[in-house]
Protein backbone atom coordinates (compact mmCIF):
# COMPACT_ATOMS: atom_id res chain seq x y z
CA UNK A 1 0.00 0.00 0.00
CA UNK A 2 1.64 3.04 -0.88
CA UNK A 3 1.42 5.85 1.92
CA UNK A 4 -1.63 7.49 2.95
CA UNK A 5 -3.30 5.22 0.80
CA UNK A 6 -6.73 3.82 2.52
CA UNK A 7 -7.38 6.27 5.40
CA UNK A 8 -7.47 9.39 3.25
CA UNK A 9 -8.56 7.59 -0.15
CA UNK A 10 -12.26 9.17 0.61
CA UNK A 11 -10.80 12.66 0.93
CA UNK A 12 -7.98 12.99 -1.50
CA UNK A 13 -9.80 14.98 -4.05
CA UNK A 14 -10.63 17.40 -1.66
CA UNK A 15 -6.96 17.23 -0.36
CA UNK A 16 -5.85 17.95 -3.84
CA UNK A 17 -8.42 20.67 -4.66
CA UNK A 18 -6.90 22.68 -1.45
CA UNK A 19 -3.21 22.35 -2.26
CA UNK A 20 -4.37 24.07 -5.73
CA UNK A 21 -5.94 26.71 -3.46
CA UNK A 22 -3.45 27.05 -1.50
CA UNK A 23 -1.18 27.68 -4.61
CA UNK A 24 -3.32 30.25 -6.40
CA UNK A 25 -3.49 32.23 -2.86
CA UNK A 26 0.01 32.29 -2.65
CA UNK A 27 0.32 33.53 -6.17
CA UNK A 28 -1.60 36.17 -5.89
CA UNK A 29 -0.01 37.20 -2.68
CA UNK A 30 3.25 37.10 -3.59
CA UNK A 31 3.39 38.29 -7.63
CA UNK A 32 2.66 41.94 -6.89
CA UNK A 33 5.65 41.91 -4.32
CA UNK A 34 8.25 40.11 -7.05
CA UNK A 35 10.53 42.40 -8.37
CA UNK A 36 9.51 45.51 -7.15
CA UNK A 37 11.53 47.50 -5.53
CA UNK A 38 11.79 48.08 -1.57
CA UNK A 39 10.40 45.29 -0.29
CA UNK A 40 11.35 44.82 3.52
CA UNK A 41 13.99 42.61 3.60
CA UNK A 42 15.05 41.34 7.28
CA UNK A 43 17.98 38.90 8.12
CA UNK A 44 17.20 35.51 9.70
CA UNK A 45 19.82 33.62 11.97
CA UNK A 46 20.71 30.63 10.15
CA UNK A 47 23.77 28.43 10.45
CA UNK A 48 23.84 27.44 6.63
CA UNK A 49 22.93 30.73 5.14
CA UNK A 50 25.11 34.11 5.33
CA UNK A 51 22.27 35.62 3.91
CA UNK A 52 18.62 34.44 4.10
CA UNK A 53 16.02 37.37 4.13
CA UNK A 54 12.58 36.66 4.69
CA UNK A 55 10.69 39.21 2.56
CA UNK A 56 6.83 40.46 3.09
CA UNK A 57 6.17 38.56 0.29
CA UNK A 58 7.02 35.19 2.07
CA UNK A 59 4.68 36.20 5.17
CA UNK A 60 1.95 37.60 2.84
CA UNK A 61 1.68 34.21 0.87
CA UNK A 62 1.75 31.74 4.56
CA UNK A 63 -0.88 34.27 5.46
CA UNK A 64 -2.97 33.99 2.75
CA UNK A 65 -2.64 29.86 2.88
CA UNK A 66 -3.32 29.45 6.58
CA UNK A 67 -6.70 31.85 5.74
CA UNK A 68 -7.50 28.97 2.88
CA UNK A 69 -6.65 26.00 5.86
CA UNK A 70 -8.50 27.91 8.49
CA UNK A 71 -11.80 27.57 6.35
CA UNK A 72 -11.23 24.70 4.34
CA UNK A 73 -9.39 21.81 6.62
CA UNK A 74 -9.60 23.66 9.90
CA UNK A 75 -8.72 20.05 11.89
CA UNK A 76 -5.53 19.81 9.63
CA UNK A 77 -1.99 20.81 11.46
CA UNK A 78 0.11 23.47 9.96
CA UNK A 79 3.95 23.61 9.53
CA UNK A 80 5.27 26.73 7.62
CA UNK A 81 8.30 28.75 7.41
CA UNK A 82 7.19 31.84 8.48
CA UNK A 83 4.44 31.12 11.27
CA UNK A 84 5.17 28.02 12.91
CA UNK A 85 3.66 25.24 13.93
CA UNK A 86 -0.04 24.46 14.83
CA UNK A 87 -1.45 21.37 16.05
CA UNK A 88 -4.07 19.54 14.32
CA UNK A 89 -6.71 16.75 14.93
CA UNK A 90 -7.22 15.10 11.67
CA UNK A 91 -3.34 12.93 11.27
CA UNK A 92 -2.64 15.45 8.35
CA UNK A 93 -0.25 18.62 8.49
CA UNK A 94 0.04 21.09 6.08
CA UNK A 95 3.76 21.57 5.63
CA UNK A 96 4.49 25.70 3.58
CA UNK A 97 7.11 26.61 2.48
CA UNK A 98 5.66 29.81 0.68
CA UNK A 99 8.79 30.68 -0.72
CA UNK A 100 11.97 28.55 -1.25
CA UNK A 101 14.55 30.28 -2.57
CA UNK A 102 13.70 33.73 -1.21
CA UNK A 103 17.61 34.71 -2.28
CA UNK A 104 16.83 34.13 -5.89
CA UNK A 105 13.16 36.07 -5.20
CA UNK A 106 14.93 39.14 -3.85
CA UNK A 107 17.60 38.80 -7.11
CA UNK A 108 14.46 38.76 -9.73
CA UNK A 109 15.46 35.39 -10.54
CA UNK A 110 12.28 32.91 -11.44
CA UNK A 111 14.01 30.28 -9.75
CA UNK A 112 12.10 30.39 -6.40
CA UNK A 113 8.74 28.26 -5.43
CA UNK A 114 6.03 27.82 -3.33
CA UNK A 115 6.50 24.54 -1.20
CA UNK A 116 2.83 22.83 -0.06
CA UNK A 117 3.20 19.29 0.70
CA UNK A 118 0.47 17.22 3.03
CA UNK A 119 1.65 14.45 5.36
CA UNK A 120 0.54 12.02 7.79
CA UNK A 121 3.20 10.09 10.71
CA UNK A 122 5.05 8.13 7.69
CA UNK A 123 5.66 11.13 5.55
CA UNK A 124 4.46 13.87 2.13
CA UNK A 125 1.27 11.82 0.87
CA UNK A 126 1.02 14.99 -1.60
CA UNK A 127 2.88 17.76 -3.11
CA UNK A 128 3.35 20.74 -4.98
CA UNK A 129 5.58 22.68 -6.52
CA UNK A 130 4.81 26.21 -8.18
CA UNK A 131 6.66 28.80 -9.98
CA UNK A 132 4.42 31.58 -9.94
CA UNK A 133 5.65 33.75 -12.77
CA UNK A 134 6.52 31.19 -14.69
CA UNK A 135 2.74 30.14 -14.05
CA UNK A 136 4.07 26.65 -13.57
CA UNK A 137 2.93 24.14 -11.09
CA UNK A 138 4.21 20.65 -10.46
CA UNK A 139 2.50 17.70 -8.51
CA UNK A 140 2.58 14.54 -7.26
CA UNK A 141 0.76 12.24 -5.06
CA UNK A 142 -2.41 9.69 -4.73
CA UNK A 143 -1.66 8.75 -7.93
CA UNK A 144 -1.43 11.87 -9.63
CA UNK A 145 2.44 13.30 -11.11
CA UNK A 146 1.57 15.94 -13.51
CA UNK A 147 2.58 19.97 -14.46
CA UNK A 148 1.02 23.01 -16.07
CA UNK A 149 2.56 25.51 -17.23
CA UNK A 150 3.59 27.84 -20.42
CA UNK A 151 3.17 24.40 -22.76
CA UNK A 152 -0.17 22.95 -21.15
CA UNK A 153 0.25 19.93 -19.18
CA UNK A 154 2.07 16.65 -19.16
CA UNK A 155 3.10 14.06 -16.80
CA UNK A 156 5.81 13.87 -14.70
CA UNK A 157 8.40 11.09 -15.21
CA UNK A 158 11.80 10.72 -13.97
CA UNK A 159 14.38 9.96 -16.56
CA UNK A 160 15.11 6.67 -15.06
CA UNK A 161 18.27 4.79 -14.73
CA UNK A 162 21.50 5.82 -16.30
CA UNK A 163 25.38 5.94 -15.08
CA UNK A 164 26.71 8.74 -12.77
CA UNK A 165 29.37 9.33 -15.76
CA UNK A 166 26.42 10.69 -17.87
CA UNK A 167 24.17 12.20 -15.06
CA UNK A 168 23.36 15.83 -14.51
CA UNK A 169 23.77 17.29 -10.79
CA UNK A 170 21.95 20.62 -9.34
CA UNK A 171 23.04 21.83 -6.09
CA UNK A 172 22.65 24.77 -4.08
CA UNK A 173 26.36 24.44 -2.47
CA UNK A 174 28.45 26.30 -2.55
CA UNK A 175 25.86 28.77 -1.03
CA UNK A 176 24.67 26.14 1.59
CA UNK A 177 25.84 23.46 3.56
CA UNK A 178 29.57 23.42 5.47
CA UNK A 179 32.89 23.05 4.06
CA UNK A 180 32.66 18.83 4.51
CA UNK A 181 29.07 18.78 3.17
CA UNK A 182 30.76 20.78 0.12
CA UNK A 183 33.69 17.94 -0.43
CA UNK A 184 30.76 15.59 -0.14
CA UNK A 185 28.83 17.04 -3.08
CA UNK A 186 31.96 17.73 -5.13
CA UNK A 187 33.52 13.31 -4.69
CA UNK A 188 29.97 13.27 -6.74
CA UNK A 189 29.79 15.99 -8.89
CA UNK A 190 33.09 15.58 -10.16
CA UNK A 191 31.86 12.17 -11.33
CA UNK A 192 28.88 13.13 -13.51
CA UNK A 193 28.96 14.87 -16.60
CA UNK A 194 27.09 18.13 -15.62
CA UNK A 195 27.30 19.76 -12.56
CA UNK A 196 24.74 23.00 -12.08
CA UNK A 197 24.10 25.57 -9.12
CA UNK A 198 21.63 27.63 -7.61
CA UNK A 199 18.15 26.79 -8.67
CA UNK A 200 16.60 26.22 -5.40
CA UNK A 201 13.48 24.10 -5.21
CA UNK A 202 13.06 23.81 -9.34
CA UNK A 203 15.97 21.95 -9.22
CA UNK A 204 13.52 19.38 -7.79
CA UNK A 205 11.08 19.73 -10.60
CA UNK A 206 13.28 19.27 -13.19
CA UNK A 207 14.09 15.76 -11.50
CA UNK A 208 10.49 15.04 -11.88
CA UNK A 209 10.30 16.24 -15.33
CA UNK A 210 12.90 13.93 -16.32
CA UNK A 211 15.54 16.09 -16.73
CA UNK A 212 17.58 16.26 -14.31
CA UNK A 213 19.42 13.26 -12.73
CA UNK A 214 20.60 14.17 -9.06
CA UNK A 215 19.65 16.80 -6.81
CA UNK A 216 22.06 16.57 -3.70
CA UNK A 217 21.82 19.57 -0.60
CA UNK A 218 22.00 19.62 3.30
CA UNK A 219 21.28 22.05 5.70
CA UNK A 220 17.44 21.38 4.55
CA UNK A 221 14.60 21.92 6.33
CA UNK A 222 11.16 19.87 6.76
CA UNK A 223 8.90 22.53 4.88
CA UNK A 224 12.25 22.64 1.80
CA UNK A 225 11.60 19.26 0.90
CA UNK A 226 8.26 17.49 1.80
CA UNK A 227 7.14 18.75 -1.13
CA UNK A 228 9.50 17.78 -3.92
CA UNK A 229 9.52 14.27 -2.24
CA UNK A 230 5.78 13.34 -2.97
CA UNK A 231 6.49 15.34 -6.50
CA UNK A 232 9.30 13.28 -7.56
CA UNK A 233 8.09 9.82 -5.78
CA UNK A 234 5.28 9.83 -7.51
CA UNK A 235 7.33 10.59 -10.90
CA UNK A 236 9.45 7.40 -10.04
CA UNK A 237 11.97 9.16 -8.58
CA UNK A 238 13.93 8.39 -5.03
CA UNK A 239 14.40 11.12 -2.38
CA UNK A 240 16.33 10.13 0.88
CA UNK A 241 19.30 11.29 3.04
CA UNK A 242 22.83 10.68 2.50
CA UNK A 243 22.45 7.55 4.56
CA UNK A 244 19.76 5.89 2.34
CA UNK A 245 17.35 6.62 4.81
CA UNK A 246 13.88 9.22 5.43
CA UNK A 247 14.52 12.80 3.87
CA UNK A 248 11.40 14.10 5.28
CA UNK A 249 13.09 15.93 8.30
CA UNK A 250 15.57 17.50 6.03
CA UNK A 251 18.75 17.60 6.63
CA UNK A 252 21.12 16.49 3.83
CA UNK A 253 19.26 14.86 1.09
CA UNK A 254 19.52 13.18 -1.81
CA UNK A 255 17.01 12.99 -4.64
CA UNK A 256 17.43 10.58 -7.68
CA UNK A 257 15.88 10.16 -10.82
CA UNK A 258 16.71 6.15 -10.97
CA UNK A 259 18.18 3.41 -8.58
CA UNK A 260 21.34 3.71 -10.44
CA UNK A 261 22.29 7.42 -9.74
CA UNK A 262 20.94 7.19 -6.13
CA UNK A 263 22.81 4.44 -5.29
CA UNK A 264 25.92 5.64 -7.00
CA UNK A 265 25.71 9.08 -5.18
CA UNK A 266 25.24 7.20 -1.99
CA UNK A 267 28.06 5.30 -2.55
CA UNK A 268 30.22 8.19 -2.31
CA UNK A 269 27.94 10.64 0.07
CA UNK A 270 27.59 8.01 3.10
CA UNK A 271 31.46 7.82 3.11
CA UNK A 272 31.03 11.76 4.31
CA UNK A 273 28.17 11.24 6.23
CA UNK B 1 26.64 61.41 -29.91
CA UNK B 2 25.54 58.34 -27.90
CA UNK B 3 27.07 55.42 -30.56
CA UNK B 4 24.99 54.51 -33.70
CA UNK B 5 23.08 57.40 -33.67
CA UNK B 6 23.44 59.51 -37.00
CA UNK B 7 24.15 56.72 -39.81
CA UNK B 8 21.03 54.90 -38.38
CA UNK B 9 18.66 57.12 -37.13
CA UNK B 10 16.39 56.48 -40.14
CA UNK B 11 16.42 52.67 -40.08
CA UNK B 12 16.31 52.08 -36.64
CA UNK B 13 12.72 51.10 -36.70
CA UNK B 14 13.56 48.66 -39.01
CA UNK B 15 16.67 47.25 -37.44
CA UNK B 16 14.23 46.77 -34.01
CA UNK B 17 11.83 45.24 -35.96
CA UNK B 18 14.19 42.97 -37.66
CA UNK B 19 15.93 41.85 -34.05
CA UNK B 20 12.10 41.41 -33.26
CA UNK B 21 11.72 39.24 -36.07
CA UNK B 22 14.36 36.70 -35.38
CA UNK B 23 13.94 36.60 -31.93
CA UNK B 24 10.53 35.20 -32.77
CA UNK B 25 12.10 32.70 -35.51
CA UNK B 26 14.29 31.70 -32.86
CA UNK B 27 11.78 30.82 -30.43
CA UNK B 28 9.38 29.06 -32.80
CA UNK B 29 12.61 26.81 -33.61
CA UNK B 30 13.56 26.32 -30.13
CA UNK B 31 10.64 25.87 -28.10
CA UNK B 32 8.74 22.44 -29.26
CA UNK B 33 12.69 20.81 -28.77
CA UNK B 34 13.08 22.37 -25.04
CA UNK B 35 12.38 19.90 -22.38
CA UNK B 36 12.04 17.24 -25.35
CA UNK B 37 14.06 13.94 -24.88
CA UNK B 38 16.81 12.63 -27.25
CA UNK B 39 17.98 15.59 -28.50
CA UNK B 40 21.34 15.30 -30.06
CA UNK B 41 23.93 16.81 -27.55
CA UNK B 42 27.54 17.04 -29.46
CA UNK B 43 30.42 18.23 -27.15
CA UNK B 44 32.29 21.22 -28.55
CA UNK B 45 35.61 21.56 -27.18
CA UNK B 46 36.24 24.54 -25.21
CA UNK B 47 39.13 25.49 -22.42
CA UNK B 48 36.21 27.57 -20.51
CA UNK B 49 33.94 24.92 -20.77
CA UNK B 50 34.09 20.82 -19.61
CA UNK B 51 30.64 20.01 -20.85
CA UNK B 52 29.59 22.80 -23.42
CA UNK B 53 26.63 20.81 -25.55
CA UNK B 54 25.58 22.01 -28.84
CA UNK B 55 21.80 21.16 -29.24
CA UNK B 56 20.04 20.25 -32.13
CA UNK B 57 17.85 23.53 -31.17
CA UNK B 58 20.97 25.91 -31.38
CA UNK B 59 21.46 25.10 -35.14
CA UNK B 60 17.78 25.14 -35.84
CA UNK B 61 17.70 28.75 -34.47
CA UNK B 62 20.40 30.14 -35.44
CA UNK B 63 19.38 28.92 -39.34
CA UNK B 64 16.30 30.78 -38.70
CA UNK B 65 17.32 33.74 -37.98
CA UNK B 66 19.85 33.53 -41.07
CA UNK B 67 17.25 33.26 -43.07
CA UNK B 68 15.37 36.19 -41.74
CA UNK B 69 18.56 38.25 -41.84
CA UNK B 70 18.69 36.93 -45.67
CA UNK B 71 15.59 37.74 -46.74
CA UNK B 72 15.18 41.29 -44.74
CA UNK B 73 18.90 42.31 -44.07
CA UNK B 74 20.96 40.99 -47.09
CA UNK B 75 23.63 43.68 -46.84
CA UNK B 76 24.17 43.55 -42.93
CA UNK B 77 27.32 41.21 -41.43
CA UNK B 78 26.23 38.05 -39.39
CA UNK B 79 28.37 36.68 -36.14
CA UNK B 80 27.07 33.45 -35.37
CA UNK B 81 28.19 30.98 -32.38
CA UNK B 82 27.46 27.72 -34.49
CA UNK B 83 27.72 29.00 -38.26
CA UNK B 84 30.47 31.61 -38.14
CA UNK B 85 30.79 34.53 -39.72
CA UNK B 86 29.31 36.12 -43.11
CA UNK B 87 30.73 38.93 -44.20
CA UNK B 88 28.43 42.48 -44.62
CA UNK B 89 28.50 45.56 -46.80
CA UNK B 90 26.10 47.78 -44.64
CA UNK B 91 28.78 48.39 -41.73
CA UNK B 92 26.14 46.65 -39.43
CA UNK B 93 26.78 43.00 -38.21
CA UNK B 94 24.07 40.79 -36.42
CA UNK B 95 25.88 38.50 -33.55
CA UNK B 96 23.69 36.12 -32.59
CA UNK B 97 24.09 33.26 -29.93
CA UNK B 98 21.18 31.10 -30.54
CA UNK B 99 21.08 29.55 -27.17
CA UNK B 100 23.48 31.49 -24.37
CA UNK B 101 23.46 28.75 -21.59
CA UNK B 102 22.66 25.58 -23.47
CA UNK B 103 23.76 23.41 -20.47
CA UNK B 104 20.76 25.08 -18.59
CA UNK B 105 18.23 24.32 -21.80
CA UNK B 106 19.69 20.36 -21.20
CA UNK B 107 18.82 20.48 -18.10
CA UNK B 108 15.26 22.05 -18.28
CA UNK B 109 16.20 25.27 -16.37
CA UNK B 110 14.44 28.39 -18.10
CA UNK B 111 17.54 30.40 -17.23
CA UNK B 112 18.79 30.18 -21.09
CA UNK B 113 18.22 32.75 -23.78
CA UNK B 114 18.50 33.78 -27.06
CA UNK B 115 20.94 36.78 -27.54
CA UNK B 116 20.70 39.73 -30.80
CA UNK B 117 22.79 42.21 -31.35
CA UNK B 118 23.56 44.38 -33.99
CA UNK B 119 27.04 46.06 -33.78
CA UNK B 120 29.06 49.26 -35.93
CA UNK B 121 32.65 49.52 -35.53
CA UNK B 122 32.50 50.69 -32.07
CA UNK B 123 30.39 47.84 -30.72
CA UNK B 124 26.75 46.89 -30.23
CA UNK B 125 24.29 49.12 -30.74
CA UNK B 126 21.46 47.75 -29.73
CA UNK B 127 20.70 44.23 -28.10
CA UNK B 128 17.69 41.66 -27.59
CA UNK B 129 17.73 39.12 -24.28
CA UNK B 130 15.05 36.34 -24.94
CA UNK B 131 13.62 33.75 -22.85
CA UNK B 132 11.18 31.50 -24.82
CA UNK B 133 9.72 29.75 -22.45
CA UNK B 134 8.61 32.50 -19.76
CA UNK B 135 7.97 34.32 -22.98
CA UNK B 136 10.23 37.11 -21.84
CA UNK B 137 12.43 39.67 -23.51
CA UNK B 138 14.33 42.29 -23.10
CA UNK B 139 15.76 44.79 -25.05
CA UNK B 140 18.08 47.84 -25.33
CA UNK B 141 19.35 50.36 -28.09
CA UNK B 142 18.37 53.50 -29.75
CA UNK B 143 16.84 55.27 -26.67
CA UNK B 144 14.56 52.01 -26.24
CA UNK B 145 14.95 50.11 -22.60
CA UNK B 146 12.25 47.79 -22.23
CA UNK B 147 10.89 44.00 -20.60
CA UNK B 148 7.95 42.31 -22.25
CA UNK B 149 6.88 39.04 -19.90
CA UNK B 150 4.18 37.48 -18.16
CA UNK B 151 3.68 40.71 -16.36
CA UNK B 152 3.32 42.93 -19.40
CA UNK B 153 5.92 45.73 -20.60
CA UNK B 154 8.07 47.56 -18.36
CA UNK B 155 10.62 50.26 -18.36
CA UNK B 156 14.45 48.29 -17.74
CA UNK B 157 16.59 50.78 -15.56
CA UNK B 158 19.61 49.46 -13.26
CA UNK B 159 19.31 50.07 -9.55
CA UNK B 160 21.97 52.79 -9.61
CA UNK B 161 24.65 53.68 -6.96
CA UNK B 162 25.17 51.50 -3.97
CA UNK B 163 28.08 49.75 -2.04
CA UNK B 164 29.78 46.56 -2.59
CA UNK B 165 28.50 45.47 1.00
CA UNK B 166 25.23 45.67 0.03
CA UNK B 167 25.30 44.16 -3.75
CA UNK B 168 23.61 41.31 -5.17
CA UNK B 169 26.61 39.26 -7.23
CA UNK B 170 25.84 37.16 -10.11
CA UNK B 171 28.27 34.41 -11.56
CA UNK B 172 28.73 31.42 -13.89
CA UNK B 173 31.40 30.43 -11.97
CA UNK B 174 32.79 28.00 -10.55
CA UNK B 175 31.37 26.53 -13.97
CA UNK B 176 33.35 28.38 -16.56
CA UNK B 177 36.69 30.21 -15.66
CA UNK B 178 40.15 29.75 -15.06
CA UNK B 179 41.46 29.13 -11.12
CA UNK B 180 42.45 32.42 -10.90
CA UNK B 181 39.76 33.88 -12.23
CA UNK B 182 37.97 32.17 -10.16
CA UNK B 183 40.01 33.52 -7.53
CA UNK B 184 39.44 37.29 -8.37
CA UNK B 185 35.25 36.52 -9.10
CA UNK B 186 35.51 35.35 -5.29
CA UNK B 187 37.80 38.08 -3.58
CA UNK B 188 34.64 40.62 -4.96
CA UNK B 189 31.53 38.08 -4.00
CA UNK B 190 33.48 38.03 -0.41
CA UNK B 191 32.72 41.57 -0.32
CA UNK B 192 29.35 41.58 -1.35
CA UNK B 193 26.05 40.86 0.30
CA UNK B 194 24.27 38.06 -1.60
CA UNK B 195 25.95 35.78 -4.20
CA UNK B 196 23.85 33.43 -6.82
CA UNK B 197 25.40 31.25 -9.36
CA UNK B 198 24.38 29.54 -12.52
CA UNK B 199 21.40 31.98 -14.29
CA UNK B 200 24.29 32.80 -17.90
CA UNK B 201 22.67 35.71 -19.99
CA UNK B 202 19.51 35.70 -17.56
CA UNK B 203 21.63 37.47 -14.84
CA UNK B 204 22.42 40.27 -17.19
CA UNK B 205 19.05 41.10 -18.18
CA UNK B 206 18.33 40.98 -14.07
CA UNK B 207 20.96 44.04 -14.07
CA UNK B 208 19.33 45.61 -16.71
CA UNK B 209 16.05 45.54 -14.80
CA UNK B 210 17.05 46.75 -11.62
CA UNK B 211 17.27 43.53 -9.34
CA UNK B 212 21.12 43.05 -9.72
CA UNK B 213 24.55 44.72 -9.26
CA UNK B 214 27.34 42.60 -10.72
CA UNK B 215 27.49 40.20 -12.86
CA UNK B 216 31.32 38.79 -13.75
CA UNK B 217 32.38 36.10 -15.55
CA UNK B 218 35.18 35.46 -17.89
CA UNK B 219 35.99 33.13 -20.76
CA UNK B 220 32.87 35.16 -22.62
CA UNK B 221 32.94 35.31 -26.32
CA UNK B 222 31.44 38.44 -28.37
CA UNK B 223 28.48 36.74 -29.27
CA UNK B 224 27.69 36.14 -25.31
CA UNK B 225 28.23 39.78 -24.42
CA UNK B 226 27.08 42.13 -27.21
CA UNK B 227 23.31 42.07 -26.35
CA UNK B 228 23.48 42.20 -22.98
CA UNK B 229 26.06 45.43 -23.32
CA UNK B 230 23.37 47.26 -25.18
CA UNK B 231 20.50 45.70 -22.49
CA UNK B 232 22.51 46.67 -19.95
CA UNK B 233 24.11 50.63 -21.39
CA UNK B 234 20.45 51.32 -22.47
CA UNK B 235 19.15 50.68 -18.82
CA UNK B 236 21.69 52.73 -17.31
CA UNK B 237 24.61 50.31 -16.48
CA UNK B 238 28.10 49.74 -17.06
CA UNK B 239 29.83 46.96 -18.98
CA UNK B 240 34.07 46.64 -19.36
CA UNK B 241 36.45 44.07 -19.07
CA UNK B 242 38.29 43.06 -15.61
CA UNK B 243 40.68 46.42 -16.59
CA UNK B 244 37.54 48.73 -17.33
CA UNK B 245 38.29 48.66 -21.22
CA UNK B 246 35.60 47.62 -24.38
CA UNK B 247 33.86 44.45 -23.43
CA UNK B 248 32.05 44.10 -27.04
CA UNK B 249 34.82 41.39 -28.05
CA UNK B 250 34.19 39.07 -24.84
CA UNK B 251 36.81 38.08 -22.53
CA UNK B 252 36.80 38.77 -18.76
CA UNK B 253 33.50 40.56 -18.29
CA UNK B 254 32.30 42.61 -15.53
CA UNK B 255 28.53 44.52 -15.55
CA UNK B 256 27.24 46.21 -13.10
CA UNK B 257 24.01 48.25 -12.19
CA UNK B 258 26.22 51.79 -10.78
CA UNK B 259 29.64 53.77 -11.57
CA UNK B 260 30.13 52.74 -7.42
CA UNK B 261 29.75 48.74 -7.72
CA UNK B 262 31.99 48.68 -10.96
CA UNK B 263 34.69 50.50 -9.28
CA UNK B 264 34.11 48.67 -6.43
CA UNK B 265 34.79 45.61 -8.64
CA UNK B 266 37.51 46.92 -10.68
CA UNK B 267 39.27 48.12 -7.98
CA UNK B 268 39.40 44.33 -6.88
CA UNK B 269 39.57 42.76 -10.41
CA UNK B 270 42.26 44.81 -11.66
CA UNK B 271 44.36 42.78 -9.03
CA UNK B 272 44.17 40.16 -10.40
CA UNK B 273 44.08 40.87 -14.69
Amino acid sequence: MTRGEGRMACSNSEIVKTAHALADAARSAILPLFRVDGIAVENKADPYNVYDPVTAADKAAEKAMRAVLEARRPDDGILGEEFGTKPGKSGLTWVLDPIDGTRAFVAGAPTWGVLIAVSDDSGPVYGLIDQPYIAERFEGGFGRAVMTGPQGERSLRTRGNRPLAEATVFTTFPEVGTQAEGDAFRAVSGQARLTRYGLDCYAYALVAGGHVDLVIEAGLKAYDIQAPIAVIEAAGGIVTDWSGGPAHEGGRVVAAAGQQQHAAALDILSRFV
